[in-house]
């Protein structure tokens, strides 16, 4: 219901249109899992911690704004998927570091992972 | 003092060596502000208040990742920073077109406005 | 995963031992569910707005902080989910008023009651 | 301006006529500074992060619903002062431990008490 609530404003948007909502929604829970993968994450206070409570926060910040459509254009929306998307990167990269050591490092980096992913696939329909 | 314990980590990322702490902080300081005028301006119920719900939302993380300048990189940050600029352009037109009914969105406005101007100082800085 | 790196911390905090990791789960869920339901209802712009944003805020607190148990106590954590409990039903309170213009509100009403639900039932087991 | 923004709606609350805006606005001020201070103590990543973390989330989340009174009722209001007075005291706690090895600790330490205090005062004006 939250999606048919949200459609008529995303169709509305000038770069949106290729966007459907069930892509939206898989980028939305790729951004809440890698938010919580990083929270848990960062309390092993390894050297990765402070990337995660960063991409922990930028993650929710996307996930809200990509539920807040009303209150977006296509080029903030493409601006912050790239923050998202470099932040997540980082991110990946500091935790699959401590992969070997570290079982939560290596779900934080799959999450991160994701969600770039995830991301980057909204961003591609958005160009063509 | 939080300057101080920060400072030293921000001398150690490429890219920042130009950036100075009072730089930081005031563009800290007015996220910081930017946030507070977006949530009060939201809560008037105008037609802007989805774009200031994502730009209280944006400007907070911006400004706890400047916190933060460990789990950074400089092309992180410039990412992040070019979003907390599109995001408070943004912002800015839609209050701006209110700002004669509302001393509040004229409020929120130049918040954004000053938001904009203190995170393209750093980024400037940054590029040089 | 997550739950497992989360459950030895928990086990070791006093008043906790009876709370299981699927209930502290569902709970989190419930308050993830309860954040975005109140996002999207927020953007509706109805007199509900502002007590959707405190909600959306308060539940992703509570979520967060369930997530990161080793920076809690038991009584820390009883004031917390009292904090949720009372905002999550004030918020319903005001979304089911609306439930018959809106779905969204009703949508709305319906997670903060279950958010509250999923709380108490946290807070039943660690008085017991 | 943002405060006068604010007091009409304070003025109309149940049980806030005698907390004056310059309370208010203290009390915000602190929870804000907290918020900093308990974000940058938790890069340090000792023992208290996690405290820290929680406790900078939970003063945002009491900060932003100050801003946002139209959504609170008293009874709201005072279980969030309870809570945010129960984290800042347990992670005033946590840091003050480590006072002596970490000036960072010491400073958030002292944020934290201060924002306890100034909860307090709002909580005592609400309750007389």
């Amino acid at each position: 219901m939250m999606m048919d609530a949200m459609s008529e404003d995303m169709m509305a948007m000038d770069g949106m249109a290729a966007v459907d909502m069930a892509m939206m929604q898989a980028c939305m829970d790729a951004c809440a899992a890698c938010e919580q993968a990083c929270t848990v994450c960062s309390t092993q206070l390894m050297d990765c911690a402070p990337a995660c409570m960063n991409c922990a926060d930028m993650c929710h910040t996307m996930m809200r704004s990509m539920l807040r459509m009303q209150g977006m254009t296509a080029p903030v929306m493409m601006a912050m998927l790239d923050a998202c998307i470099a932040m997540c990167q980082m991110c990946e990269d500091e935790c699959r570091a401590h992969a070997d050591e570290s079982p939560v490092c290596a779900m934080c980096a799959d999450a991160c992972r994701a969600c770039m992913d995830a991301c980057m696939a909204v961003k591609e329909v958005m160009m063509a």
